[in-house]
């Protein structure tokens, strides 16, 4: 996950790889075939036409196609396809496509003039000061979005300025049965047969400025754009991929590695699963509260894969021991460095020391958290918190509680009507509660105990179901109205209030307040530590001519591989190509294995001979690699030595997730859409030969 | 599946494949190596010693294990090992060794004299008589155990002789963490990391023939053994298996298999599913009863994971076609032919009618036959039966109702008493009645309708539990005792019980009768067609150069072939061997993956490197072959191109299931256990030295 700017460092490692373009041109931001590289919600895109044609994942244009769709005219099912530009449709007028423009370090003015011996709180709010500072002024000019990113844990800031365009257009879809076959059950996993591509169009104003969404707009048209590749990778292939990842935690210190393994993952994985369970039970028989749960479960079934994921990754190699290795070598180059490493490896212990502290109220943070965020108990905190922050002016606010947040504060109140019924709420919160209670003395929170009736040492509530008969009872929130009535009330009133769910928000709110004024400034302080333990894994690896690459932060990056399989375990091989042939094998004509008529017979009659790989000898479908991504770099483009597009990332597999804290090549693998897979699909089944001709790939007879 | 004596013609495959010792001396049963291949139980085994050591499969040696343990001395799961000849322990009484000493052609003895145009009927009971002849014949010294085997479906008889051994004792077996490690869990799957091996001995009286088992007795010298090969097989090689294969259908009609498919495996699979699933719901919070069936939803269980392999094997492929295809180019073959081949064609349009006019009574034959054989209506219908086979003399009896079959009935009446609850009872055959009522009227069973007050054309019965409530309150054949004491009774006494079991078995007798006289006519009328159709095709395949291969039946059969894994699904890739590394990969510490404390530390240690193969750089555990076999080879031995042991067979692949019926290369596999990773546990964790040493194999220091 290399920024774009280290490319010339790794220049000969590229070439020895099999980069057939020059090393520099991937280091600029600005022109081919960076500036190509988009990012479209939070997903990346690329352009691939000189007319704003944008090519993503289905799964990033799932919103658009959504929006699209009614009882009637049914795009999920049936998939889309504007033949002409004026039969493109709309997109969500939230989407947004974002052409970065230039990215700036800011080290300095973000943290390069705070005094030394700055109070932890005081440091964190500084460096939010200049941060909001540098966006507004970047900003100003209109129509684009600008953004202080940290790099290696604060030790870097850059300023990045990207366009905004607003008007994005739906141009093609494959039917769902294509672009999400597999569904949830393949996520993850390899072997993949998924068609996760659409294609969306970038519009702006007559004066080529970015434009709300208006018939006489016009296609944008980019400096630069991807071609499409002729041929696809064979095995053994480079590649490289270009996008935004949203965050990993590669840096942590093996003591966080192991709180993660020891306490972090096995706790998210019993609370998922038991809450799972619960919903379950408390649904069972009551169709209408299972369907209000269906995307709550949908959402914790995917996490809980994901933790689980980590945990049988982190089982497979000893991270915490290859950690220690690292840090006690880091400490001996120190050492050897004399007086001159000394703060260095003062900074070491204090970060140690501080990650010790965080350990000391993990649990307590984790229930009690998770109390005030979710379900009946988590719209009162939202309604008394923003209460007490609209009385301040709107700069001085919490980020999340400012003016232009209230859209998405309001969308979340309607939204519990969805997704909320009492019994089940209860349930969870009872679970929730005797989790809290369990804690040991040091950990508890006095105003949670008192509103529990809970003896000081004591450590289970004797009448619980009876504060939660009242709880529910005693409150309105349940009601919809309820909740948006009392959504712009001011605190007094909320104090005044009866309401039971609004009541215990008062009396804990104090608490809340406590427990993220101490995060904050522990924040500070990480702040002060972390930059300097990285600057010291950046010197001992330089010492050795060894680049590193920061953390991922949602900021474009460039990562570079191999087309290669791997051995998931004892005896298998996971070759890295999967065929048009295991498509029909996997068909059984029911979701999410239900392939359409239409592409079972091009199958069957072995249509589009020309996108047949050739050591392959059969279609590819979807091919591994083992470049380096994670969530955010879903849509992006992959590309061969020459920088031509030959798939699109989706997805990583089972064995990558725990990549978010180690990477372990053996068995980390990225998953991507073959281009020749979409090209066949276009060409044979979707008949969309006004874009394979409008990114110039022969389409028709011509190309069979 | 070849015959010994087949090996002749298949001299130049053999060389051509790897063969490095001369076929004819694969065609001689009574010289090495083949002489040292003997059956075991159901099992084949083989001699590994001048001392009559004898290597099996752990699960062929299962029933010796079990009948030496106790609470105290529990075998099972501790293992065992006989340091010395006084230390090895008699098996089962039951259990028995054959050595096979002769095959001789006897087909004309069978059906050489049958006069054309005999009734179906008299045919059918003529080779029976003929059978029994020539093995109380061959029996007659004493000592041996004789089978007349039928070939090609009827056209050829062999009649085996075996010296039979009566004294087995059980020699060394591993504990069921190594010997059983994957239990059900990875019953058919591959990859495997079984060490499903034993050793037992055979002992005969000190005048060198078989007898009882006594003290005296002393180890069976065989005439010859198997060598252990010192090196191991490498991906590629060739292997080949003796041993006794217990039965095939690859000869069926494409009419037959399409039925198959299209009938008979959904049609048992819904039994199988729903039978599974009315026990599980009548057991359910009833511990006794669940214990109860324990056994029998094991076996449901394993039959439902066969019949889905054979329904998924053949979705592979389009069995029905390929057969169809053979069967057309027979069919012209035999029309080039002109005259002489006439009766050939016409026997071809007969088995065809023959087998239409079995499907015509299908449905009646199974859900009759299910209700007559099991649980309380099952243990009526034997009484019956037995009182009334009891009343003719002995020899005129039918098979399974002569006096030597007693022992079996008894204990089989018996037994019921640790496999019956009542309530489950009456579920299930609740079940089968309202599947035989549902049946047309053309396949219904008049005193069957009558015991079910079902009318002409009616297809429920509307007081079903009425009568199941006064069948199950009237009869005591639920309780053992009265089963027993009914055992003997003669025919009159049953006809006049008032018992409601014994009520219904002597109303559906009569139709239960005809059911078995219209079976045993077909077989009659089979064993005419068959032969003929199997001579056509030998003849067909004989003009074009290829040998032919009869079915499996129990007898002694050489499969030869090469070590090699297989892609079970796009994109995925089985290798062939698995390694000690998957043992540690797969222990989860709770039963079936339980791998014992010292195996891996053994595995952690790097012990015993003598016993790692040369390409794999590991040491292997299990293999896959593409080698022919089927239930009875497990045991078998896998040599290597030169006749020495290299492995023992014991499963086959889960895409094997449909090789019952066809043979598809691609992905039917066998698995064996390495002899190398037997050899590594008995070195390395079991210290089985002695053993080593008998085999004249390295072992100690001197191996590691």
């Amino acid at each position: 996950m290399w920024q774009p700017h280290q490319m010339a460092d790794l220049a000969d490692v590229l070439r020895e790889r099999g980069l057939e373009m020059d090393p520099a041109d991937l280091s600029d931001l600005t022109s081919h075939p960076l500036d190509a590289v988009i990012g479209l919600g939070f997903c990346t895109a690329s352009f691939v036409s000189p007319q704003g044609l944008i090519v993503t994942n289905h799964h990033c244009a799932y919103g658009a196609i959504q929006y699209n769709s009614t009882p009637e005219r049914d795009l999920i099912s049936d998939g889309f396809l504007a033949r002409s530009l004026d039969e493109e449709l709309p997109a969500d007028p939230s989407l947004r496509v974002y052409v970065t423009q230039a990215i700036d370090e800011v080290t300095d003015r973000v943290t390069g003039s705070l005094p030394a011996g700055l109070d932890d709180r005081a440091r964190f709010d500084a460096i939010d000061a200049a941060t909001k500072a540098l966006v507004a002024d970047c900003e100003a000019p209109g129509g684009l979005r600008c953004g202080v990113y940290s790099f290696f844990g604060g030790l870097r800031f850059y300023l990045v300025r990207q366009m905004e365009i607003r008007d994005v257009r739906l141009v093609h879809a494959p039917p769902d049965a294509i672009g999400k076959f597999g569904g949830d059950v393949d996520n993850f996993e390899w072997p993949r047969h998924t068609g996760d591509y659409s294609f969306m169009r970038a519009y702006v104003g007559p004066d080529g400025k970015p434009a709300d969404y208006a018939k006489e707009n016009v296609p944008y048209r980019p400096d630069s754009w991807l071609r499409v590749a002729e041929q696809g990778p064979e095995a053994g292939d480079f590649v490289m991929v270009a996008g935004y990842p949203g965050s990993t935690n590669r840096y942590r210190r093996a003591s966080e590695v192991a709180a993660a393994i020891d306490w972090r993952l096995p706790t998210m994985i019993d609370y998922l699963e038991r809450s799972l369970d619960i919903i379950g039970r408390q649904t069972e028989g009551r169709d209408e509260a299972a369907i209000k749960y269906a995307a709550t479960v949908a959402s914790l079934n995917n996490a809980l894969k994901l933790y689980r994921g980590q945990r049988d990754g982190f089982a497979r190699i000893d991270a915490v021991a290859d950690k220690q290795a690292a840090e006690a070598a880091l400490l001996a180059w120190l050492g050897d460095q004399g007086a001159s490493r000394r703060a260095q490896r003062e900074a070491v212990a204090a970060l140690e020391a501080e990650i010790a502290a965080e350990r000391a109220t993990r649990e307590r943070d984790l229930w009690v958290g998770l109390l005030g965020r979710s379900g009946l108990v988590g719209s009162a905190n939202l309604l008394y918190r923003q209460a007490r922050e609209s009385a301040r002016p709107d700069a001085e606010r919490e980020a999340g509680y400012q003016a232009r947040d209230r859209p998405r504060q309001e969308a979340r109140l309607r939204q519990l009507e969805r997704r909320y019924d009492p019994q089940v709420d209860r349930a969870l919160l009872a679970f929730v509660l005797q989790r809290y209670a369990a804690l040991p003395a040091d950990q508890r929170v006095a105003e949670l105990d008192r509103w529990l009736g809970l003896a000081p040492g004591g450590t289970s509530v004797d009448d619980l179901d009876a504060r939660l008969d009242a709880l529910y009872a005693g409150t309105a929130l349940g009601d919809t109205e309820a909740r948006l009535r009392w959504f712009g009330a001011d605190a007094a009133a909320i104090e005044a209030s009866d309401d039971s769910a609004l009541a215990l928000a008062v009396a804990i709110a104090p608490a809340l307040r406590r427990i993220e004024d101490a995060e904050k400034a522990r924040e500070g302080r990480f702040s002060v530590l972390r930059p300097q333990v990285m600057q010291a894994t950046i010197d001992f690896n330089a010492a050795q001519g060894r680049p590193v690459y920061p953390d991922a932060n949602n900021s474009l990056r460039l990562t570079f591989g191999t087309v290669q399989g791997y051995a998931p375990r004892d005896a298998v091989r996971y070759e890295p190509f999967t065929t048009l042939a295991g498509i029909a094998e996997k068909h059984t004509g029911a979701e999410p294995f239900d392939a359409p008529a239409a592409e079972l017979e091009a199958i069957a009659a072995g249509a589009g001979a020309r996108y047949r790989g050739e050591a392959l000898d059969a279609v590819p479908v979807n091919f591994l690699s083992d470049v380096d991504t994670t969530g955010g770099n879903s849509g992006s483009p992959t590309l061969n030595a020459r920088g031509e597009l030959v798939g699109l990332l989706f997805d990583g597999n089972y064995e990558s997730l725990a990549s978010d804290y180690v990477f372990n090549p053996d068995v980390t693998r990225s998953i991507h859409v073959d281009a020749r897979y979409m090209r066949w699909v276009m060409d044979t089944v979707s008949g969309a030969d006004n874009l394979l001709e409008e990114m110039g790939l022969p389409h028709g007879e011509e190309a069979r």
